[in-house]
């Protein structure tokens, strides 16, 4: 149980207000499997009266090897804020490295200029960490996956996917199972997960005819099939919602979903209850949380929180995280 | 009515949602007084259900002299996002150059470590508006003088004090007047307005006793003297409310308060409204808008849009700044 | 026939040496079209016996508005490197602004690392403009939009697809004319073909059994009617051949092919001259110089010229780019 | 006695030519205090004939943890560009960490632009100090704490007043004590010193009539209480007369001057030998050398040296540095 | 005489204090010769009682063309730090391009490691005054040419050989002569020298036998010839005794002495003026103020004033500087 | 042989493919001389079909202390941009430290503007090394030693000469030898060689009449002496055939050549091997590779890889380099 030194002084977790349980999930990982009593370290963080935060470390991490677990949800601005404070607190406690846990990215959908005259806010996120004091980052199932580019320094992007998500899904055994993408963005992510489970894979298409309506529309066929619909996030549900009663109509035996990230955006819990005939499961996972109240019947949660124990561990102490991974 | 060319292409003004009214007082002060038709430029700011901020310019600002104006209030982290990614859109639409008119700073008394591991959040605040794009600043009445040094772009860091509301309360030319500042944070500044004024000076001296209790004492004598309360802002007004009873104790006749910043957080308005008895006058600018509805009867709202306006035009045209000011 | 004074200086076109037609044309442009005389600056651009790339211009470039025109096409390295130093070259004779123009950008398939231990060398590249001197780009249908998002600098992400080649493809009023991707990796600009073209959509889809084989399939049904096969460049050729077999086998009446950068990685035209009887045309743009004995009877080369040389024109007296294209 | 193994290599002290004697002392602290030894790294350090400063390391600082002492005094700029030139010889010779050690902080006076077109030469002086190669600064009492924020680098800005100031006062007993500050830059300073004591608190305000005279005043009752006037630092000690006379004819029982840096510009001890009669002591440290032989015979001085040598050693080791301090 | 718009506002010109008379010819030029009436502009530059220099703008530089007049020589660091100052002062007024005009740049000796473990004081010189707000810099003969790619900044790196000395030397039409240099480290100087007046080449050669004594070889014949001994610089004038006396021993007819920056460290002077029976002419620039009663009889100063004021111009209008130089 | 704990991790080598052999040798040396068993890296370098480069890391450098071994030689861009993508990989897989060692440098011939509007390309070499990820470098014999200023980064530039060539030929102990240089450009280089020999030195005066044509002229006397033909690196070899010619003609009774980098570009070794019968040994070393069957009877490689793996293991380990070398 005692300490393992690391090349960047000692490991310390600090966790921000947006995930305690996933913190508190990740220090008991390294402390049970890991072997590293790690707890988390003392902070204090608030707003004061004008609505300015305020974070204050309560124990010095001058040296250390500092991770700052931080998932983005809402209120996303200010969980964000409080993340680049607290990276400015850490560095200028003369941290030895310090690393920005974000299981789920902020702005990860603004990753590029569709239309003229808007931002790339995905690379000014980036930026931000950068200059507030981030040396590295670690974060789960990112929108695109070329916002790893959207990054100099150095960091570990992983996939809860193919590690955690397939895995129980597999498990399952169901029979005649089919990969069906909520829409053609995800539609590579799709085809992973096809290659994985190795089933056939089809679309629902989403077409605007205009600003205000659209039609939905199945590229392959479903009939007679168990069909599992993926997306890397469900914010409304609304997409959702559309792709299951397509899928209904257009034959499919059994529905399940899986995604990463569970924003749930109002009324995303509204609509996903409204599923509960159709859905059998609703597989995700804790990137983001979900209040227990909340969680409906079919609904699973699978924890990243061993992932990103196992990733923070061996980063502290240099080996090698591709293996754990995609080899 | 025609535009004026600058140096570095037209002027365009780009209001945030801070403060709409102020924005639209300045466009209005270039139109009237400087003879440039420059209307707030056509953008969308909104909310995504997921609270990710979104800004979309209407029209192209390629090539031209850009100021986005938006002072910072609560809700503080959304407002402070909002300019960073507006910032991050003028620049990727290849703008000529860019300043953020920012009539309230962010985070402006968060400017030292007064605590082991604490961040200094104003000049954090300082690099995210660089690396998000910003070329230059204008700013009012900064906490504390030294912030301008956080910048490494060049601003204008401008004052309410002697250019504005010394002049409202000279022209009061009330007899027997004295300056006091209601903690010694402030003393520098209330030497500045007692030497404008050329009246006697003393202060409110907070001593914490622990945690939770302080005491007031006075340091100089005010009976018998007409009494102006300054400071840079009003936050919940608990100091103020102090000062004006511990005036009242020592003999103070009258008592005016003056103040550049409206922050008002709760209770501000309620602790205000109880000294109407006491205090004469609140006089402060429109840096933070207030409701009209807040607004209390002894409350005067002195605009700062006309001197902002000013310095816009000055800036874009390359004449000197200072000339209006310390000269 | 003047020159037009733009906010940064004159205009100056400087050619690489690997499109120097397209870099005519563009002149060609901006004097018949824009009414600016801009011939190509006179440089010298050559390779010293061990193999160091040397560039001198030939006129100076003192605070003017620099646009410099260098596809990058094999040999890639030697293109690439050429431009790095001529951006050199020109930012040390105190240009006053400088836009790399780069209808085809350098290594934009690496953008991301979707394995472990690779490197992300499109944003290494946009680093690398970006410090041998680049304030701004100009490139056409990036691999990825995300790609964008690599660059700090401000630059226009031009479209082939909907401003030139569709116009093409609508002209030619095909019945029954159905859109195609050749792989899933191309979905998203599959379905904004078909949105623009108001046509059906439907996908071959590439699965990798194994290290060296694999089956393809089609999602979606083509039988009878007329496939636009489309994708974002061809390389060598293989997955284009692979996909119209599958077409032909599934029922396509017609096959026509259409992309914007023409690779053409060898043995890819010996393999298009053998669909010569199965495609009646491939459409494409000349972002990379195809030497006229190699274009086969059914190709059609479309110029990107006039689109080049009139974001030009805009970006120098500063008109909005994004009006000629997505509003 | 054997060097204790820190996270950035061994330690290594490198002493510049404005402080040799407190750079000596550091050492002897952390060989006696710490059981480290760590001698003086040998180096040279000259002028060349064209008034240009050399400096070359005569051992090697490679991987090491490397402290360089160099406070900012009279001749100031050589002083300084010496300690940037230390820097850059230390940087290329690949040292592990580098940190400047400067007791007392160059130009830390300009500090804000308090006139149009002047430069803020404190932050000019912390980014010079980090493009030079220093990852990190320690200093002792700057002039304002807002200082800390010009430097993005991580440092230690530590206080004289409270940690070794106050205890040689406080130890002194005095009864009837009172403090009060030379002017109202220090206000803030001079509550904190009155907290610390739990005495009460005056001020002696300066007013300038014109460029050329002032006149000055006591805010607050000194009559018959022992006064300790204090400061940041004493430089010609113009103000310390003026204030010493004013405290005198406002009926001070006995007068003390405590104040961290001994600037001394001439004619500071000349001044101050005239107060021999009325100032029982005057009370500082050697961040700044003053010879022995200048010293009168009421001065006191107290080394920095235990200070800054467990400040260094704990930096080394990765210990809190703020637990000596604020805690 | 009405000012010429240039593209970067109007022109300024500053003058530091090291080369008053040298700002006033560059000044005059302008005037006269290019009809552009630009007075020195007023500003005050002082040393505070504590030794920090201090500069204010007395009028505002905002959006200009600004061009800051500072040759470096002793006392070296109070001249360079303030023009680093001054940089600061001129960038936070908002100029609109800063260019440093260092006739004699600062530490070009020092610009390469010789030795290990010493500074590249000649980058970091570079480095300093980029990040102090030059946006381009203007120097004379640099001690190695390639000091100009220490900046990433651009410049115009002049040379008086060719363009100011060469003529002068040209016109003396002197029989028989030849070219000697001082030492090998300026034999390709010498060369070129040689070159430009078609006439042969030698080389003094100093080997070091130990630390403190040397012994000098001619490497070629001066016999019967008139030696033309050129470097780039006069320090203390060792060497070139040194030369002049083996000459003499070697036969030559008659000396002349060239070089650009007459750096005369003591005793340069003196030795200088032992030498004036076998030196005919010491010709070189006034790059550094060298007092008029300093000059001997035999001294030739040749003005570069209308060279930086071309040059200056030139600039300023974006026209061909290499034009009136290298071809 | 168990591995040597360093302050940066574990000690990583990475061999491009430009220099193989010499890779090997240096994993040889660590592993035989200084027992750290150290095999190269397990790596994937490879061109894909559209002729851009690809690297993969087989194995893990996390946290490690890696070396990059890349010469630059032809094909030159290739193997540059294969050097910063490995670049890019190495960093984006959180190495540690990261040093390019290039035993001859990129570029290194384009070190300065000797012309208007040309590149410093060796500047920018530095620049983009810095970029792509490097946090030092190692190489030898720099063309001119000013390139370390290039460089921010830390580096050790080494040399050849007097380490390795030197003590080669001074084995040989020829009598009434002389050292010459093949042009003036190596003046200062031959000074040093005939130091170190404590033999005569004499030069090969190159002058261009014109574009086409030039003459030799020898400066100094080789008549009856062995002649020790000395340059950095040889090329075509044009050059070293004329002064051979020359030194023919003026008498020397024997001649040899030594350089460090054996270039070689066609047709260097054509004429090398005309020089066959007049000169006895052409000695250089292995930073460029020859093959085999490429070297002549008179040819002498010496290893450069003990000296490369030492300062590779004093850099690990944190122990000087300069002691090896100038001291």
């Amino acid at each position: 149980m005692a300490a393992v030194p690391g090349m960047y002084g000692n490991i310390k977790l600090i966790a921000g207000t947006s995930c305690p349980d996933l913190a508190q999930e990740i220090s008991d990982y390294l402390t049970e499997t890991c072997e590293i009593h790690i707890p988390l370290a003392d902070r204090s963080i608030l707003k004061f009266p004008n609505d300015n935060t305020y974070v204050r470390l309560n124990e010095s991490v001058r040296g250390q090897d500092v991770y700052i677990i931080q998932t983005i949800t809402r209120p996303v601005n200010d969980i964000f804020m409080e993340l680049l404070i607290t990276l400015d607190a850490v560095r200028r406690d003369s941290a030895g490295r310090i690393t920005a846990v974000i299981p789920h990215m902020a702005y990860d959908r603004s990753d590029r200029k569709d239309q003229p005259r808007t931002p790339i806010t995905a690379r000014l996120v980036a930026d931000l960490l950068q200059v507030a004091g981030a040396d590295r980052y670690i974060t789960i199932d990112l929108h695109a996956a070329q916002i790893q580019g959207f990054f100099s320094i150095p960091g570990d992007a992983l996939t809860a996917y193919t590690y955690i998500l397939k895995d129980y899904i597999a498990g399952l055994q169901i029979p005649d199972l089919m990969v069906v993408t909520v829409d053609l963005g995800f539609a590579k992510g799709g085809r992973d997960w096809a290659r994985e489970l190795d089933v056939p894979l089809a679309f629902v298409e989403k077409m605007r005819k205009d600003a205000t309506s659209q039609t939905l529309s199945l590229i392959g066929d479903v009939r007679g099939r168990s069909v599992l619909l993926v997306d890397d996030e469900v914010d409304t549900a609304g997409s959702m919602v559309n792709a299951v009663e397509l899928l209904d109509r257009e034959g499919a035996k059994d529905i399940l979903i899986a995604f990463t990230h569970p924003v749930f955006s109002p009324p995303a819990l509204e609509r996903l209850a409204e599923l509960q005939d159709r859905v059998s499961q609703i597989v995700f996972t804790n990137t983001i949380p979900v209040p227990q109240g909340d969680l409906l019947p079919n609904m699973k949660v699978i924890s990243v929180a061993s992932m990103l124990g196992e990733v923070i561990y061996r980063a502290h102490v240099g080996k090698s995280v591709g293996k754990i991974f995609n080899e």
